[in-house]
């Protein structure tokens, strides 16, 4: 609970954004997977904002350093802990944010629950912190494609627009070669078009970030309450600015039948399997062999380049209106956070899986 | 993990749908909180088929026993173990379901995953688990009651035809009185019949319930990975048949920016509020204050009195025809479950909260 | 933590000594393997008390139920859940021990705890809920015989009466065969005399059980908070009345030099092993293939045929009597609640140690 | 589990002994506690090697460095991570261990579950692990102070020569005094010289860390698997040497009666509390307000300055001699982790406690 997520492949996550570091430690890892460092710096690039002209214009230079566990190249069963130093602790720059309350943060209620915060860029509560699922993303994938599975995430929509079909209509593969990271390169001109827009309001706008795992047996996910959907949705839903989560059909399915929604199985190349897909890969909780695909939610981030209304600690009346930097949308970024957490997901399910070889 | 949930007000469940009896171990319940059994009985009693002509016909008289935790009409600081003993442990009637892959039911996914499984009714997979949700939800619910808080579902959507307003427009205790739990007699008689000639059909129909958390304090609520609407998520996803999960705006904030969606802070009656709710009570992954409003969608259950094409474990084609009862809609029966979900996780961080007042 | 024990294999207890029944429920028990309930029964009916002169006469028929988890047989990966129910249930009998603190019990903790206590017979505190343990401990051996690892306890000491020599020079099997459970049938009988004797001085005796396991593979036990040892420690000083645990030399290692103490390696039959086993079979907190070993004290029970002063909760001085039942020596009787928690310990390792056989 | 130790007070360690860094995350620390980073810094400084003429004359500067979770001074709720980083990492010096199994060492062990080791120096194994122990627990201490609770550690024995008095006898901030941490000076020279002796033999000596903490309240501990004296057998066994952990009158108790062990309870000032301690403050697992005191037996550690057999991973044999630095007595430098480790497990205890405030 509170800052570990997993039950056998574990993360620990610790930093405010502008403390002396961010990192993480993961439980859990099997010994003797070979730990490409170069993977893990570019899995956690991809969340870095200031790479191109629709996203924030922070310079960071988020450069890992493990801590322990890896030796010779591999894991070695051990603890490992990584951290990105913060290059930018000035805290003179937030002294503005000390006694206020910030719309649709979490300035408020981190005092009500704790009576002290770090007020500086968002303490704890910042999505910088994001970074160590990034990581320990990576390394799970780095696990996970031993057995050929694999997760891509990607831009579905943008405000209202949308990609109108489902991921087997496209090449994910070619989601990371624009900017908001969606794989229909029309729509993603469309969607940067609006967001360049919106950033020059100095106003925000949410979307949806879709995900589809691959390759996953059949068997992972526990029947009752760590149903496999019920660990990525929580999984998800931690993310900041994450707002709802739907496996298979979702919220649509409550417009159909159950003659119309229902997966009948059947045989293909002598294994049995579905004929469709509605489920999306998990029935009961577990994994049927099939592709998993869920859709992930994320609210138009809180900071605006507007004056807003807000009060103070005091609860006096202050007009607020945010400095500097401005990321007018957060989902292109909260794609591989996705694909993070996914994998860890899927990974620790693996591993769960594990102890019922007996 | 597995078949426990909950941090620190633990709920352990087990049974299977035709074993011996279905139940479940409540584990961290504080001391001296009068226990009325009555209110639990009826709680589980809302979860009940066969009380109206709508859900379905089976004869169930789910009488809870309490095995342990409770002295004098009070808990105690020990376990509350209680079972619901099975009456119905016939096995022959489901025979036919022996090496039957029913489709989107668990079977192929149990039987993947553990090479056996109790094909009796479901076995471990039946909705009948949930019983053990709805004991241990009053539990909680009576100790949320003594600080003011308060859980209340109700079905906002069933098929095509949904409620047009928030919570607001609704008196909730009205969901109660229509076999459908909407809190809009209208629209619960067209909800009604609609269930009523799909279940002529022998199809089934999804839904959306609705849950609302009033009096809940600033402050629950985990700030990482425990987020409140992380928790209220995997609690949701965790029930049979949901497929999707959203708070506050949820995926409708989607469409909009963040000049419309963020709640700016005000005081009212010299306290610190927010002018909207768009967050649904929970910033930062913390309550508010506010009210706590999410949504939960579920799929048309997958029991049909249609037949559908299928396979055996040998993978030679079967058709399959479920026989005998039918529940065309198990929205309505979710409302408690729902209800008793939120409960458990609003009072679990209640508790977790505590240990924050050193 | 509180009335759950283990990683993986995971049992949660509950009951009152003379509530409606006593129970547990284990998670995390692999599918597939057959559970002779006979055998269940069997390792149950060893903790019973009545079965001889020199234990106490309380006439218990503790008969286990399995509520749910097995089918045809086996067990199918469900959650575990079994009761004894108590045949009685009179509480007038206890009626003198409202209000009273009795010596050396914890009447008074509980209370100081949760301000409210169960006073019939002791309660939740009562010796009689490690029934539960011997139920989970069964099931966890006939895991382990699977794998031919093999769980002995014995009694090795009762008052000042002490085994001269360690288990090497015992056939282990001979415990069962006397009523102390001592392998060596001339010490058993002192011990016997001994605890006779005592018994009729109304007083108790305590001593010392040893415990081997054979067959325990390398691997097992994690190397920092984990340890095998101090999980086998855990869950020792978790026995009612143990007082201390060692493991290996133990406490005799302190007066001897690291260059009598080391164990050093040597190839036998092909395979590395240790020439002298003063580690106990662990080295760093895990297994080394060799047989482990440990001992558990037990103090004398608390529960006297003589006379005490105590004072009740209004703090009036009493004088305090126990009537009635009268265990004399706990010792014999905490025999298979030890056998039965090594089992468990070992083969929820066991488990551990297959998620990372990635 | 594995590499994280507390219920609510949650440390998670990392870290190998030439890594690039040593230390830990901790978890569930109260928001708002005046943290003294100096005596923190000096609490790490307690366990370093190299401050005397009988210890380790290894020259580290542990200096701890605080990456995340304190602000102006105090803790903020988050996680507060912490490392040392090592000084020295070069490997060269180890390559003759990189396949040698040292006796009584892990690195068999280790490569028999991970395959895998990390050979410099212990890796994983090394005792350099437990400073991630000393600093958790400092601050575990700063929140204790604030509720006058206050725990102590001291040397009772060294090989052969011990304490004749329990701790009443002994002014234990004279333990601090002297450098093998024996409260009684004329005891502590015996001690030295002991160690000066066996030191010079290139042997190694065991002994008994005793600790007392007074001030606890009663109501601490779980009744049924996390009794307090559980959890702190658990915390015990788990510093590198434990061989054995005993509370209240531990092994000795075996040799008396129970009309000679039981507490009476009597009223003094007012309240109720015992008039003897054999039970060493806890009572059905619970603390009753009087103090608690146990001890911990460590063995020789197993690096002599004298020529050993063994094997290497190809089965062949090797005599080993160990170069360099020699610590001939772990057990001066045992106490602070004792006490660190004591000081954890009450704060977890009085957070879960506070879970019962209802």
């Amino acid at each position: 609970m509170r800052n570990s997520f997993g039950h056998l492949f574990r993360l620990t996550t610790f930093g405010e954004s502008h403390g002396v570091a961010v990192g993480g430690v993961i439980d859990g890892m099997p010994a003797g997977v070979v730990i490409d460092i170069n993977f893990v710096q570019n899995e956690l690039n991809r969340r870095r904002p200031g790479q191109s002209r629709v996203t924030t214009s922070r310079a960071e230079a988020d450069r890992i350093e493990f801590l322990s566990g890896l030796f010779e190249g591999k894991s070695i069963g051990a603890p490992i802990a990584f951290a990105v130093f913060n290059q930018d602790q000035r805290s003179q720059d937030y002294d503005a944010l000390r006694t206020l309350y910030r719309p649709s943060h979490a300035d408020f209620t981190y005092e009500a629950k704790y009576g002290i915060r770090d007020y500086r860029g968002g303490g704890r509560a910042s999505a910088r912190i994001t970074l160590a699922r990034c990581v320990a993303g990576a390394i799970a994938k780095l696990a996970l494609q031993q057995h050929n599975i694999h997760v891509h995430a990607y831009t579905s929509q943008i405000g209202p627009i949308a990609l109108s079909a489902d991921y087997h209509h496209y090449d994910l593969n070619q989601a990371e070669q624009n900017i908001v990271r969606c794989p229909d390169s029309a729509i993603a001109r469309q969607m940067e078009a609006l967001i360049m827009k919106v950033k020059q309001e100095g106003d925000t706008l949410g979307g949806i970030v879709s995900c589809v795992i691959q390759g996953c047996p059949p068997g992972l996910g526990e029947p009752e309450f760590s149903k496999l959907h019920a660990d990525l949705g929580s999984a998800m839903l931690s993310i900041n600015a994450a707002k709802g989560f739907e496996y298979g059909d979702g919220f649509a399915s409550v417009g159909h039948r159950g003659s119309e929604t229902n997966d009948c199985f059947t045989v293909s190349d002598g294994s049995v399997t579905t004929s469709t897909n509605h489920s999306g890969g998990i029935q009961g909780g577990i994994s049927n062999g099939q592709d998993i695909f869920f859709r992930v939610a994320f609210k138009p981030v809180a900071t605006l380049l507007k004056p807003q209304s807000t009060v103070n600690q005091h609860g006096q009346p202050v007009t607020f209106k945010a400095k500097g930097r401005h990321d007018p949308c957060v989902v292109p970024r909260a794609v591989p956070i996705v694909e993070a957490m996914a994998a860890m997901v899927i990974f620790d399910h693996y591993l769960l899986h594990l102890t019922g070889k007996f």
